[in-house]
């Protein structure tokens, strides 16, 4: 066979050649833009042209630090279409990470939504790689800055070639793009993402039994583009050429019901806390939401109740999906077999719950101190991904060592199997609670918390104990209107029955807020500190 | 990312681990049986186990003279599954062609249907590197045969070990397939498959935008498993775990419109004079179709009207799709963009019959002598194809370095691309009509023909023609009923309107069958021959 690379330069060649009328719908300060792919492949390669007379050359980093919006999707394709690498930064970060990871990753050139120039302004200082800032704004005047040497993006895109013609005898296991982890356990690590790994995924996403993304969707990736790559979707749709709609700056739960509504949004995806604000913004207003064919949902665990509002009150079809920032991310989803089609409601619930099915082209293995796990639902351990669009370890980074060993990546999540080999999130390593001895998960008691009526999150966590060594402690936050309305008692109750008697949480402890991370995670890692005396004042 | 190879072993591994209990049906000579994909894979195993004690060694050729049954779906993976080549020889080609791709592809072993084993008898005497006979029959004894030295299958596999194990580091671009093209147009000609290019092509398939094809189909390759790896149907529905209907020997359109009925079929692929059949025997019999979900047809033209039958009398899902065997072999897909759905009957129609868009991951490019074409629908130009799953070269051919140049595939089709970038085929580059230096498309012409009631086949090919050079003349096979109640001026009057007028037949010539191909494609060049003084007699 031909030995003609996978390339990313390729994904957005095929939507000018065959999709150049389709649009990509663009949100940002100052409105709604609307491009076609003809004129997203021309800004490109404007864009790349420019880099070029920047002094980008092969394998140097292009920082990016912005929402989601046209000159983001440019930027996609600009860095590795000229060979570079596009490093998305996640803009929620503190500063000292934004500094590390753009020190870390020695990013040549950064582009910068208008509105976060201050978030680069304060550590500006510390960057010791950054040799030219590109400020993305739809204005014609640059605003006030110290950033230096600075450039004003669509200045550049004027002046530049559109016909700059994509790298193409590039080794397909060169990089691509970058991202760091979202730092929910720790520091962020680098992940180095390749063409074969970006072009491979893609086809895994396309595919009828995983996303099915298609040309006739209308995509609106809620996921930040700096969180691992969107999922890929801004890859995988503008191959396919599905329109995409990209939400822009400062998203509310309100304007994705409006846009879903007036773009006739037909696929959509993002992080659970977004799915609980859709639905309490669709109890208020009053939207049109029935062009949508699926919402993906992954990074953190889908509750139960949730995907049944939409499924049975929304009838909007829900996939559940897993995957991390070192496996591009998609790994698993959650789809049923075709002889579970006919099962009750509560069962196809429970199915589409849990985490899901490998998707094609990877391996799994979960193991526990004894090897291999049993595929019975019951039995957890770690789950062990292998694939070529799995990272073989962080860049330049200690860390690689313990997460990336005998060829397979220890995702440091904790899993069971069904018979079904359909896998099942009971937490991370990291956020087991050992009580006794014993493994207690924090997933499943969440689940639980959040399928009364009156929850809007919850989240459990290990506190430590003097006899139990650890015990779990829910941190609730309630619904606007049952606020004071309910007690700790009525909930512990609720959930009772579905548990032993040891499991059940030792305090329930009311917030406002769950801490979050960057990306919208409930930050365990703060409840656990703030909470680490809890058990023993109370004792 | 990890450099794991993209293997054909995984790919069964993928359905004996999650979809273990899903099933594969396969018709024999003693009935229909039924295996679940934990069966076919201890089965697979012991063949391989088997194969290797017969000295089979990594890269050696195994030969497969064969219908499409399970012991067929067995050694597909078997084969490459040890590092083997599979080699899956056409039944229907003559024993001098033979004899001729079993010597060129040096077969070390072969595996025989029991009711093919006379056609092997009478070419064995010229093979020069065959080894061992192992006959696929469900009997416990072997039949009567000079073959030798001959195994049975099923004894072969009884006595060797389930648990063998896949070869793991094998190099992605090592062969594990070839199969000879169908002589149309001359002499086979050896296309050698990569492990790589087989993954790849599977993911292609398994897209929403190709044939989607996904575990909750049920599919009935009719396309045999010698014809360019049943379009890689076996591959990939087992990689994704769809229940699989193979058809097996002495197969007749009533034997599919019952299997189609009995097993809920809802995916089928072949040629289009299998669904001339199949429509056929619809109006005859009382079938239920209704689970069809999809008819792919490829390997020539899908005649309109053929489609619009399926499409509004039966309500089946109608999926014209283009390839060769030199490219594994899907290529092209005809699918409505989104923009598209809502057009008129006739529009859809008009795209559902050309031959569609490039799939995810090829490049093409048609060409004529004075560069690409305009994409105007009406300017000729030859097709050229490149990508991960196109060949690079005929195996020991010399006929290599015509079509394989400047690395691109010459496909030897004429082709038209319109606005859209759909790609209608209007000719081989050997059939195209040749009339006062004007080039006449034979395509148009039988499309035009067989949409008339009372044609059942019509093949339109070049004959010498003094003045002219060359002219068109129509063979077509009238249905039964019609027979003796049509002329040659009616049908010639009926298909005028759509043509300018040198563009009409100078004469049509009933036939009682128009002669076919090993895989059933009309055979232009036997026309040809056969017709070569049809118009210097009558002038
Ligand atoms: N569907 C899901 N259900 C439960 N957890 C999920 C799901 N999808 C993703 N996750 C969690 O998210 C993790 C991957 O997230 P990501 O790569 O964004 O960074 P992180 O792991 O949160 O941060 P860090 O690795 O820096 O601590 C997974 O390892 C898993 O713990
Ligand atoms: N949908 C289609 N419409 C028209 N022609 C098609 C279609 N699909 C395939 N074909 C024809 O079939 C050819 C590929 O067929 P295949 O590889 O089986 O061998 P062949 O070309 O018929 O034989 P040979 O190359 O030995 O002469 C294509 O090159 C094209 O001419
Ligand atoms: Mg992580
Ligand atoms: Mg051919």
């Amino acid at each position: 066979m031909m030995n003609t690379p996978l390339t990313v330069g390729s994904l957005l060649e095929r939507a000018e050649k065959f999709f150049p009328k389709k649009q990509v719908v663009s949100r940002t300060l100052s409105g709604i833009h609307r491009f076609t792919y003809k004129e997203i492949g021309e800004r490109t390669r404007r864009l790349a042209s420019a880099l070029e007379k920047l002094g980008i050359e092969k394998g140097d980093r292009v920082g990016t630090f912005a929402w989601n919006h046209h000159r983001h999707l440019e930027a996609y394709f600009a860095a590795p279409g000229m060979g570079a690498v596009l490093h998305t930064i996640n803009i929620r970060l503190s500063p000292e990470h934004v500094s590390y990871i753009i020190n870390h990753a020695e990013d040549k050139v950064l582009l910068i939504d208008e509105d976060l120039v201050p978030l680069i302004e304060r550590s500006k200082d510390q960057f010791k790689t950054v040799e030219a800032y590109i400020i993305m704004t739809d204005k014609d005047e640059l605003p006030e800055t110290t950033l230096e040497p600075v450039y004003s993006y669509e200045k550049l895109l004027r002046e530049s070639s559109p016909k700059f013609e994509f790298v193409k005898n590039i080794d397909e296991n060169d990089p691509a793009g970058m991202c760091y982890t979202s730092a929910t356990t720790g520091n962020p690590k680098g992940v180095v993402y390749s063409h074969r790994g970006i072009v491979l995924h893609s086809f895994a996403f396309g595919l009828a039994d995983t996303a099915a993304l298609s040309e006739t969707d209308v995509v609106l990736p809620v996921v930040p583009m700096f969180h691992a790559n969107a999922w890929g979707l801004p890859f995988a749709a503008t191959w396919f050429g599905s329109t995409q709609v990209l939400p822009g700056p400062l998203f509310t739960p309100k304007l994705l019901a409006e846009l879903i509504d007036q773009e006739k949004v037909t696929f959509t995806a993002g992080v659970p806390t977004i799915w609980l604000g859709l639905l309490n913004e669709l109890e208020k207003g009053s939207y049109n939401t029935s062009s949508l064919r699926s919402i993906v949902c992954g990074g953190s665990a889908a509750p139960r109740g949730m995907i049944k509002a939409f499924e049975t009150k929304y009838k909007i079809p829900f996939l559940h999906a897993y995957g991390m920032t070192e496996t591009t991310p998609l790994a698993t989803v959650s789809r049923l077999k075709r002889y579970q089609i006919g099962l009750e409601e509560e069962e196809i619930l429970d199915i589409r719950s849990k985490q899901g099915l490998l998707v094609p082209g990877l391996e799994m293995k979960v193991i526990s101190g004894n090897g291999e796990v049993k595929w019975d639902g019951e039995e957890m351990g770690e789950l062990l991904l292998r694939g070529p669009w799995i990272a073989d370890g962080y860049y330049k980074d200690e860390r690689s060592k313990d997460a990336f060993r005998d060829g397979w990546l220890y995702t440091g999540d904790v899993a069971t199997v069904d018979e079904e080999g359909v896998i099942k999130l009971v937490d991370r390593t990291n956020d087991l609670i050992k009580s006794g001895g014993e493994w207690i998960s924090s997933v499943d008691l969440e689940n639980a918390f959040m399928s009364h009526d009156a929850v809007f999150e919850a989240s459990v966590v290990a506190v430590p104990h003097e006899q139990w060594q650890e015990r779990p402690v829910a941190c609730v936050v309630l619904k606007e209107q049952y606020k004071g309305k309910v007690t700790k008692q009525e909930l512990l109750e609720f959930i009772a029955p579905q548990f032993a008697k040891w499991w059940l949480p030792d305090d329930v402890v009311f917030m406002e807020e769950i801490p979050k991370t960057s990306v919208g995670k409930f930050l365990k890692r703060a409840l656990r500190d703030q909470l680490k005396d809890h058990l023993v004042q109370n004792s």
